[in-house]
């Protein structure tokens, strides 16, 4: 009997910088109930997806900057999603800018947790590859200050045996990077699970803001097919706050393939029933890692003097 | 200014079993001629580009496998090649089974090597990736016996600097594996030279085989893209004793994008004028390793263990 895992891609369209967490989660639950009723057993929000993406805008006083942050999950305005998952037995996937205090000091993570069908918290990533910036650049038409307002993750890369599959979890800018696959690969992967936000224009190099779509489709693609997973990525679409956000989230089979693919760029379903086995057609054949990968050749790739 | 190398993707069609190296030759020199008369520097063979492609049959006489092999390089028969090489003032990239003795032992590998436009040797790389099986296979159409007739490449991943450039090289199923191309970027490779042997028919999973273009460009276009490299990948095309083989050579840009591709599965040239410094619109922004790498996050990736 193969095994399947029926999920949901729930893209979420703008979010207004003065629009409440209460009105953003009421369209997320209105969404797992949309996509229960499809039967999907879990569901993929995208990153930071609570509020705009406040990247976007320098802030020189931090309270500003932890106004978008979560000090609790749940917290009051996200416990209707924990409510809903629990009360339909349906997982959900969510990216939220997280402020936690370890040993007196405060930190801050871009944050993703998987939410098990019992409305508990199975698992948490926190995003390794921060991109943009650490200075306020006002050059840029926006700017993009991940790495001014988050650490990098201190979580590795991890994999979750739940809804009878290895779950993985990466966000946005995790995509880009092959590693980020096979990290989650070589620890037996089935799906990988990605919110994201995506700026169409990339101020650094403008002439490449037409392949932005094509960008985020091929190494995806890519990393499906090189490691035999499936990868649902999640955007944050359509005009945000004066910025033009990618939209095209997306289901990419093991073979590459993407097997669905929002139109709109608002609020947007996608479903898709996963065949889990199909990854195996590549992992034991051509993607047989035991067979055929050559670590030992691999030494630069974790070696962190020679980078530059 | 710009650095710019003109490059040639010399593509062959079939060779047949019985055709001698003399002929193959003579072809692959009609090609050089006419990539040097359109103002190509380096012109990029397939792999194995000698003779036909014979892993796909099982011998059981190793002087039957070793027919197929040089023993010196250039030898009387590839001497030509070297020749015009020296003749025009143009490089090239040729792929050819290399028998060699080492300590007493002969070794087998399946090699490439770049020659420089005075018509001497640059450099060697032996192919890390074999891909296929070790033993015979009866119930297969025909045999992919790389890892039975060659030893896995001793001499790791390599660039070097020729042609006012940085150039890598790979061999065929190296092009599946994102490591390879990290590989070479990590060295600094500006352009990976790759030629290949591919047949559209997979044994072990024939429902992929109309996928086998797909999956081809795929690997090359995200491993160009977030390498910021140029991909010069070229095929032996066509049905070459009875099998048939995926052509689509191509040259890629550091953007990801095709910017040539061949249409035909018989003898065919690609040329391109690649701007070198396209590579670094890529990898000092985007992709800048320095700032946005985490190898320290990568361990799995060179852990020999864990695989399986």
């Amino acid at each position: 009997m193969t095994r399947r895992l029926t999920i949901a891609a729930a893209q979420l369209g703008p979010i207004a910088r003065d629009e409440s967490r209460r009105d953003v989660v009421a369209r997320m639950e209105a969404m797992m109930r949309q996509a229960h009723a499809r039967g999907a057993q879990l569901v993929v929000f995208p990153e930071l997806a609570l509020t705009t993406f406040f990247p976007r805008w320098f802030f020189e006083d931090q309270a500003d900057i932890d106004a978008f942050f979560e000090r609790d999950m749940p917290g009051p305005e996200t416990q209707p999603l924990f409510d809903t998952a629990r009360e339909l037995g349906i997982g959900f996937y969510l990216g939220y800018a997280e402020l936690t205090t370890q040993n007196g000091h405060t930190r801050r993570f871009n944050t993703a947790i998987l939410v098990g069908d019992d409305g508990r918290i199975i698992g948490k990533y926190r995003k390794i590859h921060l991109p943009g910036h650490d200075e306020h650049e006002p050059w840029r038409p926006f700017q993009h200050l991940e790495k001014r307002y988050f650490e990098i993750g201190d979580l590795g890369f991890g994999t979750w045996n739940a809804f009878d599959s290895t779950l993985g979890m990466a966000l946005c800018n995790d995509r880009r990077w092959p590693e980020t696959y096979r990290m989650l690969a070589l620890q037996g992967a089935e799906i990988m699970m990605l919110g994201y936000n995506t700026p169409i224009h990339y101020p650094p190099i403008p002439a490449h803001d037409h392949l932005q779509g094509f960008h985020n489709h091929i190494c995806m693609q890519a990393g499906a097919y090189q490691n035999g997973m499936w990868v649902v990525s999640v955007a944050k679409a359509g005009v945000e706050e004066g910025c033009r956000l990618l939209g095209q989230s997306s289901i990419i089979a093991p073979t590459g393939e993407i097997v669905a693919m929002t139109t709109t760029q608002q609020d947007e379903l996608l479903i898709h029933d996963c065949d889990l086995d199909q990854t195996r057609e590549i992992r034991e054949h051509i993607f047989n890692f035991a067979l055929h990968r050559q670590p030992q050749e691999y030494g630069l790739i974790t070696a962190s003097a020679l980078h530059g």
